[in-house]
């Protein structure tokens, strides 16, 4: 997000159709929610079309990427890397510290959210395993919270650039405006 | 969530299929961040199957229902009713008021998650209707920030009754401790 170190966030894992929503609603929750950019396995070609189209029409900077190697991007990732699991230490007790590691010490962040079951090298790659709740739920409901509070709520007053249309917050009806090109 | 007015999460509309893990992630989201209860439309049969197993295996209270009349419920609640949908007003601005309803003033809530085209008068209906952004994203994603929001993160507190096991919180790998019947 815009003045922040970069947030990339990764999808480990991609079964086509049965998948495609999953990993849809991941990438724009990504979005919506303040990270830079998400990496999909590269058999996720038709969600990476749904986010690009999104971005295209509500606006960005958002990047959608295809991976053919999502383990090596967690290799070589220059900076820290969170990996949600319902098995990791628990959100409230480790926020603080990638807080910290994110803003104060400008350390680009990998989020990594997986599908089907993940490597267990993915757990020693990362600086962080992170359990929103230790319960069984949802990754893009884990990915929301995480987002929320790695950004404290400032990803809610983010601006959109180069949107044709816009949302207007009503509290009754919907109210979307056209944005003219200049 | 024990101590706080009861929190249901409606959701409206199901399409068999295609929303079947939509649905599915609805039900285990509201359960882990700390509603009391889920009802999905009656052909949901096997995302209630799914979160009603998930509750006798992680622990409860919370309780799953189906409903043949989603507009009845939500005619006759006895409570507030909050909607979440991207036409509304901003989480941020309208969270402090329904907070207030629900815990200064023991408002009972239905928090109502669409799937499909929502009908208007669920718009006309609700006490708020409330955008975790206003940008398209998930139901789930934003309903997890919703909860996190309205609980302030009391619910990740929260203790489980009658759970057969447990996930211990780890820097790195996994546990799950079994619990034994007195």
């Amino acid at each position: 997000m815009n003045g922040t170190a970069e947030v990339t966030v990764l999808r480990l894992g991609h079964r086509p159709g049965r998948d495609e929503r999953m990993t849809t609603h991941v990438g724009l929750t990504a979005r919506a929610l303040g990270a830079d950019r998400v990496c999909f396995p590269d058999n996720a070609g038709q969600s990476k079309a749904t986010v690009s189209d999104i971005t295209n029409r509500f606006g960005g900077p958002f990047d959608v990427e295809l991976t053919d190697s999502p383990q090596a991007m967690l290799r070589n990732w220059a900076g820290k890397v969170v990996h949600l699991t319902m098995y990791g230490e628990r959100v409230q007790d480790v926020e603080a510290e990638i807080r910290a590691a994110h803003q104060d010490d400008g350390e680009p962040l990998l989020v990594v959210v997986g599908a089907e079951k993940v490597p267990f090298d993915v757990y020693e790659q990362a600086n962080w395993n992170v359990g929103v709740t230790n319960q069984p739920h949802s990754e893009v409901a884990g990915l929301a919270v995480f987002l929320d509070r790695l950004f404290e709520g400032q990803e809610l007053e983010r601006e959109w650039e180069d949107a044709d249309r816009q949302v207007i917050p009503m509290a009754t009806g919907k109210r979307v405006e056209s944005i003219d090109e200049e």
